[in-house]
């Protein structure tokens, strides 16, 4: 760091070419605007809020959809959204699918000996189904992707398959190396079942290099039989691909206790403040409310979701009435089924209203970066203009691009538009034991609801 | 995080633009420099070169200038930069101040005995000096700012003052906090000397919660005898600023064993790979090797320094032949004097070679963002045309803005240059104990690498 004598002040010339990008705002509100993204950005920093908020909502546990914690954070955050007063709260009503771990699975190589029934790292899958009550003994097959196993059924017959191709660290951007290695976990195990194998252990899908297994659901097909699958941490997903190199003929014991139930209700939680001028157009800011059960969802999704809380929040704080209405939306059930989206889409078609805007936050607290966008090019025009005012909050650049997934479902909007942090480390912790309150930056955090803030204030003074 | 069946693939336009954002490079140009800019990203993230030396370096312990150890890693330094392949590697001969903490300081509450002696943790200031054997005991004066304590130098003879201005947190730039809070640190205790005070407790400026001390320099005056000065963690900041305001007469006894030694021989460690057509055009990239030495300096700066080497060996693994020399510096003894910087510059005004840029990396190993440039506007419009290419490892801008310390002293060069990852989490560690291995992020400081890389790459190739 820079020594007192020779810090040198950074000129930040963005700011002072502002009024230039300007075409459509006059100086007048360009200076309102800043001022009020000023205090929206210095209350967040000062209060931290939604930081606050999330060590309470960690404390509950986690939030599978349909279990018990869930309901228990649902009304937790109806609670929450009534103290901070927004105008109104209520519950959307859904049913959700209602999967349990059930006891601790465990995995160990169970031959040959010399392994002394060495212990293996994993979790089941979201979604699979529980082992016969001895567990399942079998071989290993080991494949690096659907490709390979679809070249090898006739091998697959009463093995365990195991899917080991890592992440590809060499991309920058984390959620294409998530998306590039996803495939094993969602589509590895139906396809094993279908060629006869009796289990399937696929690697974590991550960039740590920790043992931790990391979960996620995991696909079913009409008229196949789920086998019992597993993610593995990937020290022993390195392990045991060595070991079956040694020892073709070794075998892992698997034990899984999970069983789905029948739907069970949930809700979105919901907050709103009405627009003083426009009351019937709806910008809504979210993200989903359900977490996976191996940690307390912190980063995904529960911070995120509080970020957006804490958009209105700050308004509150600030005296900011809204033109338009803006709508914080927990939705329920993102991580396996999407019934929370689903839900919210659908009323919004029949409610009458128009939602010029959604925005989703479902890519952890980190800094700010930017925002994608779905919309026509005009909308998106008017939001780049407003870069020098966002950017106060971290945010270089609005692009289009993919927004999230809650939001997907409400039709007709005139932008979808994704959060983005800084993603590099998102994928050592995401739907693992990593993901915890610890985990989080109050300062990270507190900027992403900052930059929602100024980005849903400025829809809410100019429209789209 | 979107499941597979609704993620949606992100269209990043950037790139499919960047043509049309490159005046002065042809197509046939770009293309070459998207796709060395791509491999160096590859081998960086792949490798993980600098990061697993930064593993070797932290072992080593902490550099501050002069110590044993500073030496130690001067020399491994140089070792790796042999064993590297670099064209020259040598040693750069300077004198650095030595000074010694000496035994761990100690600082508890002497009266009223209710306190039953509670402990506080602090850390003596770097170039502080000893107590008398039995420590210094003397009452409490808090103040908030050096103007506080000038309407109050009565009241400081004979006192301990203590500064406990905060660093300001609403502020997003953590360097502008750090800026705003280190005056107490620098020109406090030098102050208070001039006022009678005999001694100076300074609150860490941090944007930590924990209670670790952070030091750095503190600075002297022709004339003015120095006090034992000491920075203390900020909950003990609280506790005792809440002590003293419940007993007026609450006294503090410290104990610091520090000395100011003879300066000492060090060295500047330094390694190139000279340019294939124009190898008197220098271009340099470096940090600071020196750190404090309450931590192992793995931000600040071990893993930058090793970012900039790792600039060079990524050339050399790709095969890369710079047209203009490319020089790594590891500049000695930044924190408490700049003996290194300041031998630097003065060699390369003799030296004959023209230094066309510099680049500094001491903001950390974090996620990339941006440049900061000292030039003139048309070398700084050249570096903003690459920004399609520079963006690949998540540069988003360059601006005009301070560089670094160490560089300052490079007289005539085209252009200083400061390269800025993200600095959210930068002040929670900076000059504590916190600054430790653990704390970095491969991906986030090998991107770092990577941006440094290309920037380097395409100045050597189109000049400035």
């Amino acid at each position: 760091m820079k020594t007192l004598f020779t810090s040198i002040i950074v000129l930040f010339i963005l700011f002072s070419t502002a009024a230039n990008s300007f075409g459509q705002i006059d100086k007048n509100k360009l200076e309102k605007y800043n001022s009020v993204a000023d205090k929206l950005i210095k209350t967040a920093l000062k209060d931290e809020t939604g930081y606050k908020l999330l060590k309470d909502l960690c404390a509950i546990g986690p939030r599978l959809s349909g279990s018990e914690k869930s309901l228990k954070a649902i009304y937790w955050a109806e609670k929450k959204m009534k103290e901070a007063g927004f105008d109104s709260v209520w519950l959307q009503k859904t049913m959700v699918p209602h999967w349990e771990r059930g006891a601790k699975e465990t995995a160990f190589i169970a031959y040959p000996a010399n392994y002394k029934k060495k212990k293996l790292n994993i979790a089941a899958l979201g979604g699979t189904v529980a082992t016969p009550k001895g567990g399942i003994t079998a071989e290993i097959l080991e494949v690096k992707s659907l490709a390979e196993l679809a070249g090898k059924k006739e091998e697959a017959k009463g093995k365990i398959v195991f899917f080991n191709r890592p992440l590809d660290k060499t991309l920058v951007n984390t959620f294409s190396g998530y998306g590039g290695g996803v495939d094993q976990r969602f589509n590895g195990p139906v396809e094993a079942a279908k060629a006869g194998a009796v289990g399937a252990i696929v690697r974590s899908v991550t960039t740590n290099t920790d043992n931790n297994p990391h979960t996620g659901v995991t696909g079913s097909e009409k008229g196949v039989n789920l086998i019992p699958a597993v993610g593995i941490g990937i020290q022993d997903a390195d392990f045991l691909s060595n070991a079956v190199k040694k020892n073709p003929n070794l075998k892992v014991t698997i034990h899984t206790y999970c069983r789905t139930l029948p739907d069970a209700e949930s809700y979105n939680v919901i907050g709103e403040l009405k627009g003083t001028e426009y009351p019937n157009e709806v910008i809504v800011v979210g993200g989903h409310f359900d977490s996976w059960d191996l940690a307390t969802g912190a980063h995904d999704d529960g911070g995120p979701c509080l970020q957006t809380m804490e958009v209105l929040s700050l308004f509150k704080k600030n005296n900011i009435k809204p033109k338009r209405t803006v709508r914080c939306v927990f939705f329920i059930n993102e991580e396996n089924g999407l019934r929370g989206g689903l839900e919210y889409g659908k009323w919004a078609e029949i409610s009458g209203e128009k939602h010029i805007a959604a925005i989703e936050s479902d890519r952890g607290c980190f800094t700010p970066r930017g925002f994608y966008v779905q919309s026509d090019a005009e909308a998106l025009k008017k939001m780049q203009s407003w870069l020098p005012i966002l950017n106060k909050s971290l945010i270089d650049w609005v692009l289009p691009g993919g927004s999230g997934a809650d939001i997907g479902p409400i039709k007709n909007a005139k932008a979808l538009i994704g959060y983005v942090p800084d993603d590099q480390r998102y994928m050592d912790l995401h739907h693992s034991a990593n993901d915890v309150y610890s985990a989080v930056n109050p300062r990270e955090m507190e900027l992403g609801a900052s930059a929602m803030a100024i980005l849903v204030y400025l829809i809410s003074e100019e429209g789209l």
